[in-house]
């Protein structure tokens, strides 16, 4: 059996075990409200990223139970048949509101909102937190990562260290937060994600001498290739590389040792060589600290593989989804909460705002009714009444980072751990 | 675009720039092997655990570039006009070794060993560690939560904290290293793994009072159900549940608060209440260790969310996938390893075997040729002259997983960061 194409199956079972009592009991009906909001920044981070909202809008738009899924959800027991026949017919017509991508969020911030009955929001809960929790927890490291490369630029190549296809929401996520390319084809031709890749040791080690491997990958790839050096003795290598490619080689990349020192060998050695322009890029389980560390090295471009993929350190964002307002038996929808120890949630539809100051954000204001101010409203209108007319390119979400980034007071840069970088202002 | 079937393009695209610039000069089709391998275990882990080869294998079997993808390739100027036609007709045609699924494996184990031409083999190598390094980090930590939590059953319910993909596998990955039941359908439907789930806290907060919301939860789900009681007040929930549902009620979970104090409690209100049947369950950002240290507590099952679906700390196995030898321009294999600082490897095709005493293993034994000897051959033929012969069921893999953790030493079972539980002997 195979992975299908819906996803109305990447469900937790409660999901689905709620319904069927809501239905029964005859509550399911009842208008109801959810929001996604982290009760705290993970590991002390200053800010959060929103990413993944344009995947998740793909992603409602196959949520659907085909015959298969039900029969499954039927015979397995997980459903009685009245739930089954509801799931039959499922299409979510409800609304969802949320921050666009690439904005930053902070605790409490309600970064996704969905209004529809409880029948059709519950079952919403897991394709939403999977997706934005995962995609956000990216994009945080990403940001930070971008944040402390400056103006150099980073290649995203995590592929190999995460789930095959969460590396693929892993690079449109990274290139959301100013990663400049990276590694996954995948999000090449999903997303429109440059691509970026020449060769790793075993090119080397499959030619009879490091010199054919390199003559041969010249010849193909170009002059401007990048030509990898520490297969054997780095500065050997770079001789080696010089000697064929002469001065116009691309770059050289490296991948092992103390990258600081080996960076100020490699690029005197190649400017003793007359190869001035030659760029030097540097990979090896690189993250923001150890991007932060070679600032003052003569280093051209990042390579970041298992930090980016993995979160750095953080793999999921902590966003939950919780009910915030429902009908009651006369029809008026009421503000809700849990008691529970430790996990205080907020109840009641929320809308929110970032204030500016001289062109810095200076708070986070959640407010209870919309309200008209000179702050700018982070909910967007994403889904009305089932149809998505939210959509917008990678590449503005990709400008609106940018932006959001700039606006952030210079504590927001800070990588050490510590408050968000504004407060979030519960009005 | 939607997501295909197809797993090609799930690959980095310095595979693809070896491969043409490898057809261009001639050693494409030079016989090559690589393994895959740990240079560490992750966190001073006392041992690995092989997850995620039976998904490889359905992978490759999908692992076909069509014409959609050949034209993103060459329009995209990822590859040249002859490099696409290689890929058109691309068909893996070689063989793959591997430790079994559920196996225990050491620093330097070469869990996957895949032979073929450098052009087959080279472009395997990130489906095969994205595979490979996400399912074996879950299953390093289900195995040592399943540990700690000796015969008390766990249910996997990790979705929501992270990629809608990765949890599939991580609830498959968590069933293998004995995980009782995930809340995932889609693991259900796909794997056959058990799924549970029954009532988040926005089922209570839909209804107007708790009694009600649990009174319908009971009609429909029947007395066996889990009534999540931490909503508002543990104590009046949990005799509201029996009063409701007597002393049949199947169990009440509890979210929040000091498990462990909340736990005995609970548990003498339902004694107390004649309810001592009932089973309590507690869920709550749950570790290995904070299972451990539930260990004397009164508690019947336990539920893992974040902590499983990140691999507790460690999101990723450190396995590289690294070419150990290839033909030369004469036709002979040659073993071949890269010298770069940090980052050792060991060239040559190996065979590795388990050497046990007392049915308690002693070493992972690592050779250069196959050895007849008492020690359990580890490597297993997986798919032969490119069609998969090696495909077993995860039933089989789960019962593996038991039996050779059964076998491991006392240390292995030790929470604390260390040395490895055996020795790795490369002879």
């Amino acid at each position: 059996m195979r992975m299908t194409t819906g996803t109305a199956l990447l469900t937790d079972q409660y999901e689905l075990t709620m319904l069927q009592a809501a239905l029964a009991g005859g509550a399911a009906h009842r208008r109801a409200v959810f929001e996604v909001f982290a009760r705290r920044l993970p590991g002390g981070r200053r800010y959060g990223v929103v990413a993944g909202t344009g995947r998740f809008l793909d992603a409602l738009e196959d949520f659907r139970f085909d015959e298969q899924d039900i029969e499954f959800l039927c015979s397995a027991g997980i459903v009685d048949g009245p739930t089954g026949d509801f799931l039959a017919g499922y299409r979510f017509s409800g609304n969802v509101y949320g921050y666009r991508e690439g904005e930053a969020f902070f605790p409490g911030s309600p970064i996704m909102v969905v209004e529809g009955t409880f029948a059709e929001a519950v079952l919403l809960e897991t394709l939403i937190l999977s997706i934005l929790n995962h995609d956000c927890a990216i994009a945080a490291a990403a940001s930070r990562m971008a944040q402390a490369a400056g103006d150099r630029p980073l290649i995203e190549m995590g592929s190999r260290r995460t789930h095959e296809y969460a590396a693929v929401a892993a690079a449109r996520a990274a290139y959301l937060c100013g990663f400049a390319s990276t590694s996954n084809l995948m999000a090449g031709h999903l997303y429109g994600v440059p691509t970026a890749g020449t060769a790793a040791h075993a090119f080397t080690l499959l030619h009879d001498s490091e010199a054919e491997a390199f003559r041969i990958q010249i010849e193909s790839l170009g002059l401007g290739t990048t030509l990898l050096v520490d297969t054997y003795d780095v500065a050997r290598a770079v001789r080696t590389a010089v000697e064929l490619a002469g001065p116009d080689l691309g770059a050289v990349r490296i991948d092992s040792g103390d990258l600081a020192v080996v960076a100020v060998e490699v690029r005197r050695l190649l400017d003793d060589l007359g190869a001035d322009r030659t760029r030097i890029v540097v990979t090896s389980d690189l993250d923001e600290f150890a991007i932060a560390a070679l600032a003052a090295a003569p280093v051209d471009a990042y390579g970041v593989g298992t930090a980016l993929s993995t979160g750095s350190g953080h793999p999921t964002a902590s966003l939950v989804y919780k009910l915030v307002a429902r009908e009651d038996a006369s029809g008026v929808l009421q503000p809700v909460a849990k008691a529970s120890v430790g996990k205080p949630s907020v109840g009641g539809r929320k809308w929110a705002y970032r204030r500016t100051g001289d062109g810095i954000a200076t708070a986070e204001v959640i407010t209870r009714e919309p309200v008209e101010s000179e702050d700018r409203p982070l909910l967007a209108e994403l889904v009305r009444d089932g149809k998505v007319v939210g959509r917008e390119s990678l590449l503005t979400a990709r400008e609106r980072h940018r932006a959001t980034s700039a606006e952030l007071p210079l504590e927001a840069r800070s990588l050490s751990p510590g408050d968000p970088a504004v407060p979030t202002i519960f009005k």
